[in-house]
């Protein structure tokens, strides 16, 4: 019977070499990881796209507890005299927002705009809430969406709307609101290294690069297989700016009364993106075991002789004890079967027919590498809990090593074109401090501050722009 | 030394029997659950109440995947002429939807409007997704806020945003669709008992009260403490209709083009607020075991002396494994702690003293009865499980005897009157089918018809307002 579906995946999808942006855009509608919408700018999750989200928000979420933080939820909207407290704030905000004048029948009196992230509404909840150092500190989160009215749009890496974590926090010294905000940066790090399998840099925002209201911006940095850099995480310290736009303050042991110092630090749907674009290859999808929705894909073979389908349905049950499994059981042929699930990054395929169960074994094929081998099903389990180990660490060595060889050292504007132009990556290159030399390097070759990183080399004395004295190694990269 | 927040909480909150709305706002703000926020109409959702809903998400989203669902995330935002496709669901919503006119820089050419609901986004997708009988059913859900433009607010029962699940699923067949609306409706009713301990009555609305855009919409409703009823999950059969304004179609085996038909089904933050009004008392918040944050909250007594700290701690570690516990460490009394934690609604309280280290015991005392008890060490573990169970059945039979104590039949319109003026509840009648009956019921003493209960009984021949011949059993009454 002709089957409309049974098209071969791998055949409709541009190679990534001859136009990565197309291949990405592949990679999302092929995968099943969102779709566009009936809404201009905005993106449907799909249930695969959406479940990579929520396995990145369990572990995340566990981080956060684990660090003392809980969960909360501010309104949706925001009207604009709040919006307009702090002044960098709004200037950096406002140009990007959505505007809300009319609620049901009434003409409203003042605007309001939907949330582009809420530091404001937290600032006026902490004005009630904060009076005493025992209040503090307050170290709350958020799960929620948030909308910026972006002009030019790619689904998850830059959408009208996107879902993501923002945590707030309150402190009664600079110093904790300063440890708060580097013991932030370090849980992405870790969480980005550990579950997404993606290497980062970590470093300061340059003042021009910085959170509109922040006295310090950090943040991770990941590289892309295009060369292209992707933030990846960003953790700002506010010192007290934010509290006395908005009048928080506690009495201290002294009876003192104090502003506060804040921070926050957000991480959203766009490291899906990340994951694509670090992970993925000509075959589609390729998803480290933490961060899979499927972390082994069942394929009978022969599925219509006797025992095939009985002895899979076995293994799918206690399989599923222990990781998350799935069957395909659609009456699609093996290899369409086969290219599918590379292309959605499953890790691990588990290949069953006659022949193998004859032998007590099945076939068990990784997404990273190709490899095959038959394993026997008295130690199958061990056997995919070592592969699934092996192959998450084998995703982050390559990237690692990826990263690596994607890092250049640069003495002249004219010489981190020519790197850029010819292998894209990360440009390390001395800079004075001046905002006028980061915007004359993006006027010549596209690239911007990355990050000032923690670990500082000293490449050269002079500016790679200016030539006057350097103050800081900085990573220059084009971005996403 | 004086302590500025050693206060009796329970002298502070309003008697329920005195005023119920006032005890009610009590409750929400002084057992941390909600406060209001800078934006008129919209809450903070604070740590503790948000910690509710994180339970109720996460145990009903297993009983949805349970049952084949997937989750999903549309956008936030509706074209105005997508709301406008399906005539009876933009004539329902529209007036209390809030509307964006502007999005960063530009005037928009077409308005937006914040989802009220999200009906139109899935169709909308449906029509790209759905092509052959091999595609369906899709069984979606989602989480996410929703925004009405409501003119009176109150925090959890009606807000300008509230936090919820919508379900959506597409079908091949009436009968599919008409059997999926029943089961999720089930799966409300199972979860309001087993895990809310709320009683339910499930039911179908009547045309007037039903869901715009719905063939008929399937209700559970419980009732509160002060007798006024609370629909507490809507399932929805929306049959072709939007398949239809939409242009969902499929070819079936047949190769014959056919409308899918369609359900979606709703449970919202607002039973937050049902928990408060049907468990709670004159001491505040009374959680069922499986809807509270914390189940156990140890407290030392007489702290300072030697051993009682380390054996709390031990206890606190201990029991975690099993438990949501917390202790109290703070330096308030241990009268005040009780205070709180009752406030808060805590099930059980353990407390720990040197004398009871000396008997290798502890005392616990039940929140739902006061009842306390001394415990051995030995055994504690098991006698908190069973405690937790008896709480958690106990709170649903007090709330079931309750029920049933407040259902009373009318004969005529001034008796349902006089009943409802003297001792709130559902009012059983019956009822001819007409919208104009309905009308002159709600004008006469203010309720609705809360369902057309499954289980139909015959209390007269007559309808109780025009004395027509009766079509169905009416449960009535005010509501929230």
């Amino acid at each position: 019977m002709p089957n409309e579906n049974n098209r071969n995946f791998v055949e409709n999808i541009t190679n990534m070499e001859a136009d990565f942006a197309q291949w990405y855009t592949d990679v999302v509608r092929k995968a099943d990881l969102a779709d566009y919408s009936a809404v201009g700018g905005f993106i449907v999750f799909r249930p695969y796209g959406y479940a990579i989200w929520e396995l990145i928000q369990k572990q995340m979420d566990e981080r956060f507890k684990a660090t003392g933080h809980q969960n909360v939820y501010m309104p949706l909207l925001i009207s604009e005299s709040l919006l307009q407290k702090e002044k960098d704030h709004v200037e950096g905000f406002a140009p990007e927002v959505a505007w809300i004048t009319r609620g049901g029948s009434e003409e409203l009196t003042e605007r309001l705009c939907v949330r582009p992230t809420s530091e404001t509404l937290f600032c006026a909840h902490y004005a009630d809430l904060i009076h005493s150092y025992r209040d503090l500190p307050v170290l709350y989160n958020q799960w929620c969406s948030v909308v910026r009215w972006e002009k030019t749009t790619r689904p998850f890496l830059r959408t009208r709307e996107f879902l993501w974590q923002e945590g707030h926090t309150a402190h009664a010294t600079a110093e904790e609101a300063a440890e708060e905000t580097l013991k932030m940066l370090n849980v992405y790090a870790e969480f980005c290294e550990n579950v997404l399998a993606i290497p980062v840099i970590k470093g300061r925002k340059t003042d021009k690069e910085k959170f509109a209201g922040a006295e310090a911006t950090y943040t991770v940095e990941s590289l892309m297989h295009d060369g292209k850099a992707l933030q990846s995480g960003t953790s700002h310290n506010f010192g007290d700016g934010f509290a006395r736009a908005f009048g928080i303050q506690y009495t201290d042991k002294n009876n003192e009364l104090k502003y506060v110092h804040q921070t926050s630090w957000g991480f959203s749907t766009r490291m899906i993106g990340g994951l694509i674009m670090v992970h993925g290859d000509n075959s589609g999808l390729c998803l480290p075991p933490k961060a899979a929705p499927v972390q082994v894909i069942i394929v009978p073979i022969a599925a219509h002789k006797a025992g095939v389908l009985d002895k899979a349905d076995s293994l799918l049950e206690t399989l599923s004890a222990k990781f998350r499994v799935k069957m395909d059981m659609s009456d699609k042929s093996p290899g369409w079967k086969f290219s599918e699930h590379e292309m959605k990054g499953v890790p691990l395929r588990l290949e069953l027919g006659p022949k193998d169960i004859e032998n007590n074994q099945c076939v068990l094929v990784r997404r990273d590498t190709g490899g095959k081998a038959a394993v026997s099903l008295d130690t199958l389990e061990n056997e995919i809990e070592s592969l699934l180990k092996d192959i998450q660490a084998n995703l982050l060595d390559k990237a690692r090593l990826r990263l690596e060889s994607r890092i250049f050292a640069a003495n002249s504007v004219d010489e981190m074109t020519d790197i850029l132009n010819a292998t894209p990556g990360f440009i390390k290159a001395m800079w004075c401090g001046d905002e006028e030399c980061e915007n004359a390097i993006k006027e010549a070759n596209g690239a911007t501050a990355r990050c000032i990183p923690f670990e500082q080399e000293h490449v050269s004395d002079a500016c790679v722009c200016c030539g006057k004295p350097a103050q800081s190694l900085v990573y220059w990269g084009r971005a996403y």
